[in-house]
Parts: C-alpha cells; sequence; structure tokens
C-alpha cells in the first residue's frame, strides 16, 4: 500500500516533508510525494536519494482560505485526494492547510454512511498509555448526534491500533449522570443506548492525562482547547523545569545526570510522536498535522498512516458507524 | 477585618481548617472559625492555640444536595455568610461543598446590580506571571452576555491584585475574529464594544499557561474542563519526572542536585499556591476552596481574601459592572 504525503504542505515545506518521507521509506512505508516535480526533485537530490512523485503544479498556502480547494483542483491537496478516492494511494497524510486539507476530502470523498460530520481525533499521552479524543477541532458547534458518532469512530479507531477493549466517556463538568452543559446531558443517553457497557459515563478534563478511559468525545470546540492547552501546558511546564536545572551549579550539574531521564518524558509528551490526526468520517484514510512539524512528526504520521489502514481502519469505521443504525 | 472560615468544610474538616487558620493568623488574618464550638475548641486545644469561634451546630456533608442550604439556616456556611451579609466580617472562605457554597451566597447575598450569573474565578501559573480565568464551573451554559459581565467581573479582580493595565482574551479555537462556535462567535463583537482597547480579541488554550493576557473569559462547562485538565497534566507530568529520575544509580544520583529546582517548579504549579476561588459576581466576598485543600491551601485562601478586600474588590466588582450600563 502506497501512502500520498502532500509535499507542499507545512511552514518548512517541501524540506520537512521530504526529510520526514525519507525517514519513513527507510522504515518501510511506500511514499509518494505529491507536489511540483522541480522542487521535489531538487530536494531529494540534496540529500541523494530517491522517491516515486506525482505532479502537482499549484499548493493552496497557509494563509488562504480552505474552500479554494473547490476551484484549485491541481493543488497538491486535491491531487493526493483524488489519487485516494481512485485507490492508487491507500490513505493521504498533510501537514498543509488544516481547513483546505479538511475541505478536499469532505469535497472529494464524501462522508461514510452514517455520519454527519467528519471529526478529528488527537491523541495524548496518559498515565495508562494513550488518550483518544475526537473532535480535537471540526466541528465548534455540534448537536448530541454527532457526539455519538464520533463515539463510533472513536472506538472503530482504538480497535485498529489494537485496544479491542476500548471504553468511551464523554466528557463532562462532573462524574455523575446529569452533570455537564445541555449537549452532555442529551448526549448522555444516547451513549449510553448505542453502547451500553462500553460507555463508561462522564469523564473529567483530568481524566485525559489519567486514562481513565481509551475514548474521550467532546464537542470541537471544547477539544481544540484541551489540545492546545495540553500542549501550551508541556512547554511551559518543561521550560520552567530547564530553568530550574539551570539555576545553580550544582542543579547544573545534576542535570547534567538526568539529561536522558528528562529527555524521555519530553518524548513522550512531544506532539510528534502522534505526527498527525486522522479525519475521520470521511471515505478515505485522511491524516492532518500540524503545520509547524518537524521531519520526525512526518515520519510517525505516515507510519501511524499505514498502521491503521493495514489494520482496517476504513471497515472498521463503516462498521460502527452502520451498527448504529441496526 | 474579620474573615470566616467555614472550620466545618473540606475533606479532613475542622482538623485541616483549624491548622490553615492558625497558619495565616500567624501572618496577621484576624480569623473567625465559623461551626461546631465544642469539636473546634478541642481541635485548637490540640494546637494549643486560641481563635475566636462563632457556633454553628449543622453543617453541609460533600455528598448532600447544594439545595440543602435553604432549610439548613444554622449550617456553617449560612452561619459564615450570615455574618458576611451583617458585615460582621469581611469575607468567608469555605473549602467544604462548593454548590452549597455558592448557593448560600447566592440565596443570602444576591447578585451585585448589572450581574445575571456569579461566576468562579481560577488562576493558573503562566509564563507571565498569572493567568486569571473566568468562568471556571459555576455555568455549564453561558449566554454572551454572561461573558461580557465575566470579563468586567474579572478585569476588576486583576486591579483589586495590582493589575490595573490587565487586558481580557475570549477564549476559541483560533486568533482572528470569525474563528469559535456560536457562543464566541457573538460574544466578540459585545467584549468589543464593553470594553474597547483592553480586549485582546481571541485567544487560545495556549495562551493560558504562557499568559498572553491576564485575564480569560469562557463559559462554565470549557472553564472547567481546562481547570481539571491542568491539574491532571501536570500531576502526570510531574509524576513521570519522578519516575525518570528514580530509573537509574545515575538519574537518582543527579535527582539529589536538582531536587530543590523541582520542588519550586512543583510549587509553582501547586493549585494549594491560589487556596480558594473567589465566587464574583455575589454581594459579598465569597472563596471556595478545593475539598481536598491542606492547610497551605487553607493559609493561603485566607491570605489572598483578606488582600483583595483591602485591595477594594467589591466596590471594584460593583463599579466594573456599573460602567457595562453607562
Amino acid at each position: 500500500m502506497r501512502i500520498a504525503l502532500d509535499a507542499m504542505g507545512g511552514d518548512r515545506a517541501p524540506q520537512v516533508p521530504v526529510q520526514g518521507a525519507l525517514l519513513a521509506a527507510h522504515e518501510g512505508v511506500e511514499v509518494l510525494l505529491v507536489g511540483e516535480e522541480a522542487r521535489l526533485r531538487e530536494e531529494l537530490a540534496r540529500h541523494r536519494a530517491s522517491l516515486p512523485i506525482h505532479h502537482a503544479p499549484d499548493w493552496i498556502r497557509m494563509a488562504e482560505h480552505a474552500t479554494e480547494v473547490r476551484r484549485r483542483r491541481e493543488s497538491s491537496i486535491m491531487v493526493a485526494i483524488d489519487l485516494l478516492k481512485r485507490g492508487e494511494v491507500g490513505a493521504v497524510v498533510s501537514m498543509g492547510h488544516t481547513g483546505a486539507t479538511m475541505a478536499a476530502a469532505l469535497f472529494a470523498l464524501g462522508r461514510v454512511k452514517g455520519v454527519e460530520r467528519p471529526a478529528l481525533l488527537v491523541e495524548f499521552p496518559s498515565q495508562r498509555g494513550r488518550t483518544l479524543l475526537l473532535d480535537g477541532g471540526a466541528n465548534a458547534d455540534c448537536r448530541p448526534g454527532f457526539l455519538v458518532q464520533f463515539a463510533a469512530m472513536g472506538l472503530a479507531y482504538a480497535e485498529a491500533l489494537g485496544l479491542p477493549e476500548a471504553k468511551v466517556g464523554l466528557l463532562s463538568i462532573g462524574e455523575e449522570e446529569g452533570k455537564g452543559n445541555a449537549l452532555v446531558l442529551e448526549t448522555y443517553p444516547l451513549l449510553r443506548a448505542a453502547f451500553g457497557g462500553r460507555f463508561y459515563g462522564n469523564v473529567e478534563g483530568r481524566d485525559v492525562f489519567l486514562g481513565t478511559v481509551e475514548v474521550v468525545v467532546t464537542d470541537g470546540f471544547t477539544g481544540n482547547v484541551v489540545l492546545k492547552l495540553a500542549e501550551g501546558e508541556a512547554k511551559v511546564l518543561l521550560g520552567w523545569i530547564k530553568e530550574a536545572l539551570a539555576s545553580s551549579p550544582l542543579a547544573r550539574l545534576g542535570a547534567l545526570l538526568v539529561r536522558g531521564a528528562l529527555r524521555r518524558v519530553k518524548e513522550r509528551v512531544d506532539p510528534a510522536q502522534y505526527g498527525a490526526m486522522p479525519l475521520l468520517g470521511v471515505e478515505g484514510a485522511v491524516f492532518v498535522g500540524h503545520g509547524a512539524a518537524d521531519a520526525l512528526a512526518v515520519k510517525n504520521a505516515l507510519l501511524r498512516a499505514k498502521r491503521l489502514v493495514e489494520g482496517g481502519l476504513m471497515d472498521r469505521v463503516r462498521q460502527s458507524l452502520a451498527a448504529l443504525h441496526v
């Protein structure tokens, strides 16, 4: 299975995508670079390496409007999505314009049957492994039915990752049924009816890092706030620790000895570990990364995409949604 | 100015409240303990110390319903709030039942003119000092007007803390006007009209810890998720660092040298530093702490309450709200 990488997407494209693609290729991923052929050849030449290229003369700039994709059929993301639609690749990864990637996927691929709104799935490191949260920001305003569909997609994703026993929790501000905002109060009984024992009930903000459940569902506004807060807090906390370790000669000496141990903690919370977020609910495996992503994130996104598609992600999502409507 | 402490509130009452009250008294706070006189005398005797006591025979247990306060007029929180209403104390602090404290305050004190819904204000440590966020959880569902009032109260609180130049940001999922959910889109122009240049515009989750603005407003659902996520993440991250520092003989040796430096980071993110959250918008200075709070948190809550009330908190809140309706 080949994976198309939008090589023109991201703050430092095509350098970073090409670098990440080479790292992934080295670990056995068949990558197809999509973008301006001449620039990509040049970039590959700098690495004295070779990868297949599919030419796309145009690309969507970060400052442009997402809806541009509708009329820019030769943009790298539209060309990549089109390859996916025609079955020439098994997944698309882009570190470019998130909105444009979502718009392209929705426009060209359409939705999985039973999905009203596709959602972005975000991964957090947790005490028990990882927590999958959706929606990470695709839908600022949600209706209860959307969250039920997010839960179905999140559980399907967990299964494709090898977590068949995953449970889903509803993000709220109290554990008891009856605690929450209007959306949560309406959603709770629907999740109970749809998933029975696989629905854990309400979870709170702290449960994301504690890992109380594998899958957390929330609206895309709350989910995106959570995502950015978690990243910001990790960055600031680790910065304070770095400062503290340089604050005295004794601390600096100790810092030399603990450097390796602390690096492992830093890696554990580094968003690059996850690489990119899947856009679940569109008819194809599409992964969207951060524009500021580094080559490691690109590599991990490609590896993750390969693993999930080989784990039957798309069929699992379709089945999970179909089961909602039996 | 005396401050009434609900000495029966909290998971380990009256031991912890009495201990915290003694620490605060040592730093110059005039504390009045409110609760069952015999138990409080006994507790004080164990410390061979003395503090004034106002007897209250009853108290609201953590598992009871908040509305119990309406018929339990002799409960410690109702008696304390009543002392505040009669002007016998300048503030009330409780580490007890949050809902009961809010209900008692709202019921007995009423709202500041111009306030539709009181809000809880939460403090976060930030790269630039601190970030004040409201609503921390008093109102799960909000209308745009509530958020404008929260902003007025947050700015008044910042002034009472000695931050007259504070700016307010609207928590959203993109910096540009036009990004956000329906509530945010409606609230943005109202904040601009009400606060002009003191309204910074939208801020994102990461800005809470970066300290981009001093005051952040959001609905009580998002605010409470943020609060609990931030606490949970700090706890889990510091736990991982602790584990990492014990992971090898070399790391354990280094850990001895950096222990003091790391303790300062831990203190910086410890919620006990702030002690308790003010309930802003009721006609009196009421502070609500965490049931699991320790004596340090009780002490800090009492010190913070004293400083704020002496800084003219209540008048500033009233003026700030009045200015909204000129």
